[in-house]
């Protein structure tokens, strides 16, 4: 009955306030992709814990919109006495715009936490919406809950140009230089991954994501950074001091940006809060753009190129132990589960030298539970594991030398024909994208199909994208490149693909109720040749793990495929095989054997 | 001294009525791809002849844009010491409008004829110079070329619903349903070929293009045709009178659109005249959008399809029969040339049942001719075909039963082995794209690389796009469908592909001063299946010629790839062998055998 109250008691809230609805989305101040505990206010007042979601609360009901991942886990969870479950996607549900303005009369007022919402959002919603008044410098939640969690604390740390290449200066200069571009005197930057870029520093405020809370605020001659000062240690303080930047408090950002005037203000509407965004909009002039550090950070230097190799090294050792585990034991150990393989997998990340951390949540996924994307295993769902079927393991780690994020599915047994020609097909997949060469210009729209059109011609689709970014020990999903065959504007990843990129190459087969396959290399672009044609571009495979030889149907390659699986195949084991043990290496030389 | 005179009297003009420069395009009324002679005025004023180009004189001065294509004509064609050559496209040379800003003060007068001019273009110039003058009523060169050319007259005949499949009364409705969509009480429709498509009508007013020079403006109850209205017959008066069309004299249209207030009106920016669009804009609301009947017309109804097939057979007949003639002869027969070959194709069009004309100007070309893209033999340029190399021929007809545009490279003799890797990557790129299966959603950027990712590993590209979008007899390059990997948002070819469009696929390679190969196939999108993962299409090949096999470096296919030939001259062989020759036919039988 505690939901009742929350709810309830927001209510009471409302109506005192004059209140027509509160809005209470998933989100941080910094538009992160993880949100801390801290944030987790929607999770907090409709008890449905899913990664994404909005509720929208009126003076007497309540509504919770969540995505199609999410119907039924939302159902379980919220209390359907007192909110009503919006499927958002469905036919006939309406979306939380759409509902708004059909509820809302003229001059209603809708409130909300304008430092947790993106600007865009709220210009949308002001648009459909412009006879609505907003109340946005408020977080009512506050009001309610009472244990609420503190905000995250870690300790920064310096992150050496030995392994980025580049100094802070330099990414500084090379900010200021896009913002001399755009005749801009002030840049706002929010985005926590871009901040431990451009600082060369990293912490842990965030679960597999290497970062810190703060605010930066750029101009020709300063920079400004807004943090929780107990956050930085005697030698951070001096390398911050060392490179002039101005130390504040962390939530003394929200009162500069209203004393900010006369400026004309880099800052990505998507990115940035409302709050943020409507006090600077007052006195100055926007310019909405995207960070420059989004581009400058995704093409990586020499230094990170040649580390994130090393990194893939190490996280190719962990795997090939892992897989030797696997398929060793599986014929005879009737012990194993999702979660104790994947424990095992985690441990021989740890034991790599200078492991940060997991990059993500592991996926370790037998048979159907593989059918679902997003599944993680838990004591409830943990399968044990038999010698047939297919085991998908989605992981990654964060070295020192940068970070992986890795695919393979396993066959723990024998495989019927179907099983093989999909496992082949999505290999085909694999391949084909590998293999691109491509002018320069192009984007992963040009370049989809090559993933997708093997798994087409078998009349399936996987539902997202055939690949992402990757940050360099920082967020593992990261702008603005990636492969997709219709553009989707919020998610950013449809740029120009240029050399020092890297990018995931994961198509894969889902097959709901009965198994998943995927199959997951990074792929580097690099230039190929000159020529009067103009630049061609191709891509270099930097993932170094074997591709389970019993899953596929020879019959299916054509010989260029075989070429292609067998000199990766030699890489790997060159790569790979001084790190291990002499059994293990047998095992490899075995399962990176030409075909 | 002509060319003196010319420009000397239209300076003589502007100083007169104080206007600064006078701009001349290369347009009609109607925005068509090929203008008729009278609206040369920019050919006539500057001696350049190319299909494209800008003029722009002021008072002491004149200079002339032209494109990469014709930076060589052009500096022969015109007088330099008149008029100064712009190399648009090299660095450093400022486009028109750059210059314009550039020379032009504050309070300048531009003058141009807007009837020729479409809006969007005059629209963007506004945007960057708003403190220029426009003078856009008048025509100036009408005052200095007296021997004008008049408007083109031919006389419209009926294109039967048998051929069509679907009557005036229908087009017309579902116009009327788009305009009710958009809220829009008229729509003003100047383009060609949409008009030749909605009445059902054809005449012959355009170069290879079956159309009639015209004006529509429809309303909910009303259908207006502005027309010459000498080129109507009684038959023809009789079914536009039965149709409830209400015809007025041609140029009444450019009074009419003054008189038009209070009324919302679609209509799109990018073909309407700046002078339709602006004396429109004074009085009524503006709706920019794209004329439904480009999409309406794109989907070719199920007669349009089947009749279509059937001038692909007359029309593969008529290229077998050419092939024949030319690998037959070429061994023995020293007086070939390009033009005897192309009379020869041509005539055998001709000789077909239901002939109407050619699609466009044929290209027949030998060697180191068909590496330029725009190629076509003159007397001056015809070259003696010889034993030895490649000749290209793109080439195709208008019959009643529809439109065709075929490109085959023939080999004239033995080829090196660097000849027959280029022209066998050519066929596989046109195989990848034909065995293409695609969710719907897909554009022809999705789905480009196919064609052009084998020849981009050879590190050769072809600067155009893959394929167009073709109409039903109407013009041979239709609007909204189209293969290209970088959209080009004013060619209007990067459209949802939808079954029912007719699409050509033709890559190519094209080696300087030494050889073009390209292979032409049009492509009909089809339904293939509908599942849980969505709604798959893919393509059938609908043009039925041989692909010379003498030029196929067998070696390179792979067994998906000769399946697929074989297939297709399976079909071809089914197909076009009845009408042929016994000869001929066995002739046939030899270069359609299976490899």
């Amino acid at each position: 009955m505690i939901k009742l109250n929350k709810i309830k008691q927001l209510q009471e809230i409302l109506i005192k306030n004059k209140i027509d609805a509160y809005l209470i989305t998933t989100g941080d101040y910094h538009n992160s992709e993880y949100i801390s505990d801290y944030f987790k206010t929607r999770a907090y007042m409709s008890e449905f814990t899913g990664s994404a979601g909005m509720l929208l609360v009126l003076q007497d009901k309540a509504y919770l919109w969540a995505d199609g991942r999410y119907h039924i886990q939302a159902q379980k969870q919220i209390n359907e006495s007192v909110i009503q479950l919006m499927k958002q996607g469905l036919t006939g549900v309406p979306s939380i715009f759409e509902f708004i303005k059909k509820e809302l009369k003229e001059n209603s007022t809708l409130a909300f936490d304008g430092k947790v919402v993106p600007a865009n959002m709220i210009l949308s919603l002001k648009n459909i919406l412009p006879h609505i008044n907003l109340k946005y410098e408020q977080d009512l939640i506050n009001q309610i809950w009472e244990d609420r969690p503190v905000l995250p604390f870690s300790l920064l740390y310096k992150y050496e140009e030995f392994f980025t290449g580049k100094s802070f200066k330099d990414k500084l200069n090379d900010i200021r230089t896009e913002m001399k571009n755009n005749k801009c005197d002030y840049h706002i930057l929010t985005k926590l991954e871009d901040q431990a870029w451009l600082y060369n520093l990293r912490a842990n405020d965030v679960l597999h994501t290497p970062v810190f809370l703060s605010f930066t605020i750029i101009n020709e001659n300063q920079c400004h950074l807004y943090i929780d000062i107990r956050k930085i240690d005697k030698n951070i303080e001096k390398y911050l001091r060392e490179n002039d930047v101005i130390v504040h408090d962390y939530f003394e950002f929200f009162e500069i940006v209203k004393t900010i005037s006369h400026k004309t203000i880099l800052l990505d509407e998507n990115i940035v809060s409302y709050y943020v965004y409507n006090n600077l909009k007052l006195n100055n002039i926007i310019k909405n753009r995207q960070n420059p550090s989004i581009l400058l950070k995704a093409i990586k230097t020499p230094a990170e190129i040649e580390n994130t190799k090393n990194a893939h090294i190490k996280d190719g050792v962990a795997f090939t132990k892992f897989m030797y585990y696997v398929k060793t034991n599986i014929p005879t150990n009737n012990s194993l589960t999702e979660l104790s393989v994947q424990e095992y997998l985690e441990n021989q990340r740890r034991n790599q030298h200078s492991f940060v951390d997991l990059s993500f949540e592991t996926i370790c996924a037998y048979k159907d539970h593989a059918a679902m994307m997003h599944y993680s295993a838990s004591k409830d769902s943990n399968a044990i594991l038999k010698p047939e079927d297919f085991l998908l393991v989605d992981s990654g780690g964060h070295y020192l030398d940068g970070s992986t994020d890795i695919t393979r599915t396993l066959a723990l047994g024998p495989l019927t024909d179907t099983q093989k020609l999909h496992f082949t097909t999505v290999l085909q997949s694999v391949i084909a994208l590998s293999e691109a060469v491509f002018l320069k210009g192009c984007k992963g729209v040009n370049l989809d199909i090559l993933a997708r059109g093997p798994i087409w011609k078998l009349l399936i689709d996987y539902k997202c994208g055939t690949g992402h970014g990757i940050g360099h020990l920082l967020s593992v999903h990261e702008a603005p490149n990636g492969f997709r065959w219709q553009i989707v504007p919020e998610r950013n990843d449809s740029s120009v693909l240029v050399p020092g990129m890297i990018t995931t190459n994961e198509p894969g087969i889902y097959l709901e109720n009965k198994y998943g396959i995927r199959i997951e290399n990074e792929l580097l672009c690099v230039e190929k040749a000159t020529n009067e044609f103009g630049e061609f571009l191709c891509f270099e495979t930097i993932t170094y793990a074997p591709i389970d030889l019993d899953a596929i149907n020879v019959n299916l390659l054509n010989q260029q495929e075989k070429d292609w699986l067998n000199n990766y195949h030699k890489d790997v084991y060159d790569k790979i095989s001084p790190f291990l043990e002499t059994e293990e290496q047998e095992w490899l030389k075995e399962y990176t054997r030409a075909i």
